[in-house]
């Protein structure tokens, strides 16, 4: 048929398995606590008929309680329907060139997928062979730069100093840090970002804040980039953030204690499954991040993701070269944590 | 500063006033009415540590209660955060092309917003001096068909038999209906979706559903051309739909008596409100939507529009050529219909 002529033709990202059934679900980095105790109470309080009406657009709320926490203006944040509602944006807001936009060869596989449909340039750069980002090959000259820290899958955290150092390299770029994964004990960018007007910041609510089915993302830098990011977003979708999201986001940002609380059992957990992994004869590198990405010299990533998934245990594989071999491994709680290592201990001998 | 060369510029939309202030908002086409009765105890019940975990990225429980509701396939339903999202989708996978796309001069105003962030040609079709399409303008080449029916701001409906028309003349286009406002007594083109693999119909449960709070909007058309809208939707954001809209969203497509209701109750008001309009010397197209687009011979659009946000009412006015003299009124409850009268009543002489 000749209308299909006029289609855009994509590739799209496959997101990691959700399901109902009764497993251990560590496949998706997903926080295994609730939401802040608060967040319940909200949604049994939420005015039912205040649902005909149309959101905040601007979501004010929700930007004043962000900035607040963060000790930044309101016009220095913006939000949207998750950190993936936000990055795509960011990619068709900042990512207006002929020149190819920089990002790292194992990274966040959605990278590739916006600048595809968006029709971006890319050029993916080479992790050294520990995963480790080389600054000097962003260096070049680009149409914008983004990658994750702690980089997902690897889980690695790479110091500020390297990121100001990019940053400094690249006045006629923006950058974007991704840091989905910056409450798990990597120090944030947001340091940075009232001293550099091209850095983007950008969190979310999905992990650390325990709020995957909320959709809450947002993004933090000058007012400048902020405002160039919302005139987009006012040209996509004048209400993005819906009435219950504008209502639990302020109260999951608020109680910090429970943050502290959740995040800092996460980090404990994730040690002892560092420990636990490696007298399994595991190797991976060392994660500031929710999830552990592991490979064994003596079974196969694919083999051994079969096996948990038969013993009800789901973990994440991705298929690029370099990372075939890897299982991403999501931080539950303790038990989930203590399941999966009797599993693995009945298989690895 | 020279970060600023790839920013992509747009004029973005400007939606209307939201508030929290006590007036009688008829500004921006809300249901009066709350939502289904079931949604309120929905969530009330709705289990707040889900929401640690992504929701569905397919959205099953919503697609499917809306294939049921219209008698369609699940595979033939794609949803979004409101018809906004929706149709953003829809321009980005569906008119690809470097043919203009079509759509009249008078309408929904984010139609050009969209083509510009999007970087897609288009070419507005004048409306005649009746503000009804000539479909005639619709038969040359094109990359794209689109248009509201019944038509924003005017809420004129056309005929069934001039979508047919329009839609047969365009094998090589994909046409898309924007049906927001179809529930307050037109016939749907769904009708036509499964005799035409072009044909898409757009609508939300933000007017007739009362739910404009949730952010949700759908479309229906051909297995081929829904598929092609989750790969650009599944290449933009993965879990576009958070939780709370897809538990309370299938509750108020299931609860038809009460749709009927309210919907039933807006009609009757929109009648009466058009008799007590032409008594008092306002002319509007007929209305088959839940707002009237009044205009005056003797008295000034914007000077009503400010006379009534000083008695408290809040109207909408746009400001194109063809639109400027008139105001475009939601029709609200009896009482605000009412208040609206006697405002007028006190103005017009």
């Amino acid at each position: 048929m000749s209308w299909e002529r006029n289609i855009r033709r994509v590739v799209p990202y496959t997101p990691g398995e959700q399901t109902n059934k009764k497993v251990i679900k560590i496949n998706t980095n997903e926080c295994p606590y609730p939401p802040a105790p608060g967040v319940e109470k909200a949604l049994k309080e939420l005015n039912y008929e205040s649902l005909r009406l149309y959101p905040k657009p601007a979501a004010d709320d929700l930007v004043n309680a962000i900035a607040k926490y963060y000790g930044k203006k309101s016009s220095q944040v913006f939000v949207g329907v998750g950190s993936d509602d936000v990055i795509s944006m960011t990619f068709l807001a900042y990512f207006n060139s002929d020149k190819p936009v920089l990002f790292p060869d194992v990274t966040y596989s959605f990278y590739d997928v916006w600048a595809d449909v968006y029709r971006i340039p890319y050029e993916k750069q080479a992790l050294d062979d520990n995963f480790r980002i080389k600054p000097e090959d962003y260096y070049k000259e680009n149409g914008g730069i983004i990658f994750p820290n702690p980089n997902a899958p690897t889980g690695i955290y790479e110091s500020l100093d390297m990121i100001e150092d990019i940053v400094k390299h690249n006045p006629d770029s923006v950058v974007i840090i991704d840091e989905a994964y910056i409450d798990f004990g990597g120090k944030s960018a947001l340091a940075l970002t009232d001293k550099y007007e091209n850095l983007l910041v950008v969190q979310t609510f999905s992990k650390s804040r325990a709020m995957a089915g909320m959709r809450i993302g947002f993004a933090i830098g000058s007012e400048k980039l902020i405002k160039y990011l919302n005139d987009v977003k006012y040209s996509v979708n004048s209400y993005t953030m819906n009435t219950p999201s504008l209502v639990v986001g302020p109260i999951a940002i608020e109680d910090d204690a429970y943050f502290k609380e959740t995040t800092g059992k996460i980090i404990k957990t994730r040690e002892w499954m560092k420990k636990e992994l490696k007298a399994l004869g595991f190797t991976f590198p060392d994660s500031m991040s929710n999830f552990i990405f592991a490979t064994h010299k003596d079974y196969d990533a694919k083999e051994l993701l079969k096996y948990l998934r038969e013993n009800k245990i789901l973990v994440r594989h991705f298929k690029g070269e370099r990372v075939k071999d890897y299982l991403r491994i999501s931080v539950g709680t303790d038990e989930q944590a203590e399941a999966l290592m009797e599993a693995l201990k009945k298989k690895i001998k």
